[in-house]
């Protein structure tokens, strides 16, 4: 299991640039670099000036996944070295990898082979502390909350409506569900609670939405951690939390600066979960390389239906920012395994392409290729492209980098557009946004509320919360809340389990089906595999 | 609550000199250095070379505090700035701060006034994340070892007797008692546990004893984390979880440098608790500050019975350390604390004098001057020192910073000598250990061991752990166990309630008295006046 893996030994035989020289080929003015040794920095947002916000934005999104993953991000990294070859100003804008899963079952979230960021060791461990942060203020609030309680409890906080929960990076089912507070009165008021994974706190969304250091302030402030006897919200203002928690947050709000094997420079910045959070990678960090790029890629987590929805429906609504290009990353292997054939399979994918015309954006499908793929699935694929009028391209990014991406990074640059758009007007209330969001994108035929989400919606309401976007949290695997339900389906109904107003990110999440906000380790996780040297060399990442 | 407060103004209208530039100072060679902006940066050990092993270590320690604190850290920084000033290559190697209770009661641990580490905001808030380094590796091994009871328990754990514990860098009160694993058969099995403050975990013991990174992993691997049903330990090794830890440590191994108000390189690493944990900052860094500065001091948190004693019998025995002088800080306000007047007070001080002389080592009564203390209080204090043969030097740190201890530089310099000595053999077993610090430096009559404590006698024996050494943990505030016994109890019992061993650190933690491995917060917790304005300048830092 300590053999070398390709992903972490092509990523240590490769010579770095020094970060000091990423940023200078990315236009940062060296006052507003803070380096984290050679080869990481942060780029202090106080500290830039002479903005211009000329750069046009592209959307990484996927098919529905494997299991496995379809390499979307090494699919981003490869056309951006693509890009950077032609001699273009290009610039990276990706989420940070979640430690849990990196000691979990998924690996690193770093890209592969010859298109990963680099040095793909630190930033899938730790980093630069971004995530620590997010469960630092995250986990602080918390013990504010129930210390509130403890010493007298003069908001009347009811402790069975505590509804801030703690989180942690790690993978660890056992801390869903939690009794807290045992042992007697000098130990708090037992209450069950639980534990998400740092990706799902709804810190996190603030850090990847704020605008900066004040609007984060502004938004921590907004947080709702519980509700008082009388049903009214108490927050961290309530709490006088939110200057302490703010402070944890300032040098998380800087977006880091790394490089990639092909030498683009690339802003790795905030990481929540696509499947139980909206996904996208931070404001900051995107409008940052807008500012000092000519093209950016970004990604969104998992397909159209999750991260690229939220995308053009909570990030970009947001920021204003407009997606002058989507690329659909799609996959063999992924085509076979949503239908009996590829003919089947392929009504993933046109429904994936099909939802990104409703953003009003032009997708482009980039197949990324395997060694296993045929010539008949490739062709298969290229003529289903032309059939139906969707521009497509092939790459080979693990193997090749950039120079796997030539054509793809061309037929991008054939089809940029602008004008792209979110899908829903949240002013019609919540419900009327998750009913376009699940006959539209979905194809589902009906919503059901459960009955505790029926009793969620009487609490937005009555707070006047019902007007902000939706982020549904729902599986990554179909169109549907049932992951067995691949390919296209139609005719089926969404549940929404539960409503939660996430009152600083300024979004309404809708649990749906049984998607968990702590994952699981597998029999054999990962970290059994990851080990390190007297040097500090370390093996066994992927 | 958000007026700038004296500390963090102070620090704030310093002008540091950059890192690159102490590191020169500090003989640092420019390649082992890790910048984390330009006023922080990690000593990369495997880049250091040409080491020499000449400098004298002097340990600053303190008599029985108030619940104030008796500004230990303070003279430390301000003796490190006197001796700078002499021209002599002088380093300071402390401690780094807990988060939690920087966002309770205590604030932060920098020093004060004119004599503090900087910059204090970022040492007191994440730092370069060495913490969070442990806390994930902490709840990474818990989730490993939950996981495996999940998978199958091939290892055959008994859930009743997982002892590894998950920690946080909180004060949270509500965490000390919980049950996990709510929710049926797919989130685990429940049962009883808790979480530790993060430098209560074992793992902090761990990075603080380490010679190097090899020894790290193996000492990692070695970490007890529950029974079998057969009563066989399992360990970090036998869950193949020992590369990943490590690899989680990479970066916290290695040393951090800042520098004083004075100039002064200050090596500030690793943070165990010193009424709950051994005290003492890395090795490590002590070793490199050591190799490369001419005069060290470090300190061991509270008291001769808790900090210094365990830097004596932990740290030293196993570093094979010298010390060449020890500084015992007291203030009028601790002798009146410990007495009805200063006569009786100063018995406190004079127990803590006798047992650093128990050590072989040299005390230095280092008084620390407030302007509150009368002339009249103040000749009392050399008077005693004068008629008892003990070397004494007021000085006036906070106010006056390095200016302040040129005395105390004066009379330290005359009192170095060399022998000092662990006081105890672990040979003869824990019982042995226990009573001879017991009775030598708590002064009690007589140890009682709980039936639990009899019981893990019981368990220590059966796994040949009984003969190593002892890490009590105890209130800093008496000699005894109970925190209400001041000034210089005599005749009182120790408790022993729970012995627990630590076989990654090395040492057995005897928790006597109703210690807590977890604080909480009060009723106005430090993050109310803790804020941060929108160019990130923090305020209510103390």
């Amino acid at each position: 299991m300590t053999q070398p893996n390709p992903d972490v030994a092509i990523a240590q035989a490769h010579t770095l640039e020094p970060i000091t020289e990423i940023a200078l080929r990315a236009e940062i003015p060296p006052e507003a670099l803070v380096t984290f040794g050679p080869y990481k920095a942060k780029v202090d947002i106080t500290r830039l000036r002479g903005r211009r916000e000329a750069g046009q934005l592209v959307l990484v999104t996927g098919m529905s996944p494997t299991p496995a993953g379809e390499g979307k991000s090494t699919v981003l990294i490869g056309l951006a070295d693509a890009l950077t070859r032609r001699g273009l100003n290009a610039a990276a804008a990706l989420r940070e990898p979640s430690q849990g899963p990196v000691m979990g079952i998924k690996g690193g979230a770093t890209g592969g082979g010859y298109a990963q960021i680099v040095p793909m060791e630190d930033i899938n461990l730790h980093f630069t502390g971004d995530f620590h942060a997010v469960a630092a203020a995250t986990n602080t609030l918390a013990a504010l909350v129930d210390n509130h309680v403890q010493q007298g409890n003069e908001l009347r906080i009811d402790a069975r409506r505590i509804v801030w929960q703690r989180c942690l990076d790690v993978n660890d089912r056992s801390l869903r569900g939690v009794i807290t507070g045992l042992g007697g009165t000098a130990h708090g008021t037992p209450r069950e609670t639980g534990f998400t994974i740092t990706a799902a706190s709804e810190i996190m969304a603030v850090l990847c939405l704020a605008a900066d250091l004040e609007d984060l302030r502004l938004r921590l402030g907004r947080l709702t951690v519980a509700f008082t006897f009388d049903g009214a919200p108490v927050t961290a203002d309530d709490l006088g939390a939110t200057g302490a928690l703010a402070a944890l947050m300032k040098e998380a709000i800087n977006p880091n600066l790394v490089q990639t094997l092909g030498g683009t420079p690339a802003y790795v910045h905030g990481g929540p979960f696509a499947n139980i959070a909206h996904g996208c990678s931070s404001l900051i960090a995107t409008r940052v390389a807008l500012e000092h790029a000519d093209l950016v890629l970004t990604e969104a987590g998992f397909g159209s239906d999750l991260g690229a929805e939220k995308f053009f429906d909570i990030k970009a609504r947001h920021g204003g920012l407009d997606v002058a290009g989507v690329v659909v990353v799609a996959t063999i292997r992924s085509l076979k395994y949503h239908g009996g054939d590829l003919a089947d399979g392929v009504r993933n994918l046109a429904r994936h392409v099909d939802n990104i015309r409703q953003f009003g954006a032009t997708p482009l499908v980039a197949l990324n290729l395997f060694t296993t793929d045929t010539p008949a699935e490739r062709s298969f694929l290229r003529d289903w492209a032309r059939d139906h009028g969707v521009a497509l391209a092939e790459c080979e990014v693990w193997a090749r980098g950039g120079t796997g991406a030539e054509q793809l990074a061309e037929v991008l640059l054939d089809n940029l557009s602008a004008g792209s758009r979110p899908l829903y007007d949240p002013r019609h209330g919540v419900e009327a946004s998750i009913a376009t969001l699940a006959t539209q994108i979905y194809h589902a035929e009906k919503v059901e509320y459960s009955p505790q989400a029926l009793r969620d919606l009487a609490v937005l309401r009555e707070h006047g919360w019902d007007r902000l976007p939706v982020c549904i949290s729902k599986t990554q695997y179909s169109f549907s809340d049932d992951p067995a339900a691949l390919g296209a389906p139609t005719g089926h109904t969404l549940h929404v389990r539960e409503l939660i107003p996430r009152t600083g990110a300024g979004f309404i999440v809708a649990l749906t089906g049984a998607v968990m906000t702590m994952p699981g380790l597998p029999a054999r996780p990962a970290a059994e595999g990851i080990d390190i040297d007297a040097a500090g060399k370390i093996s066994g990442l992927f």
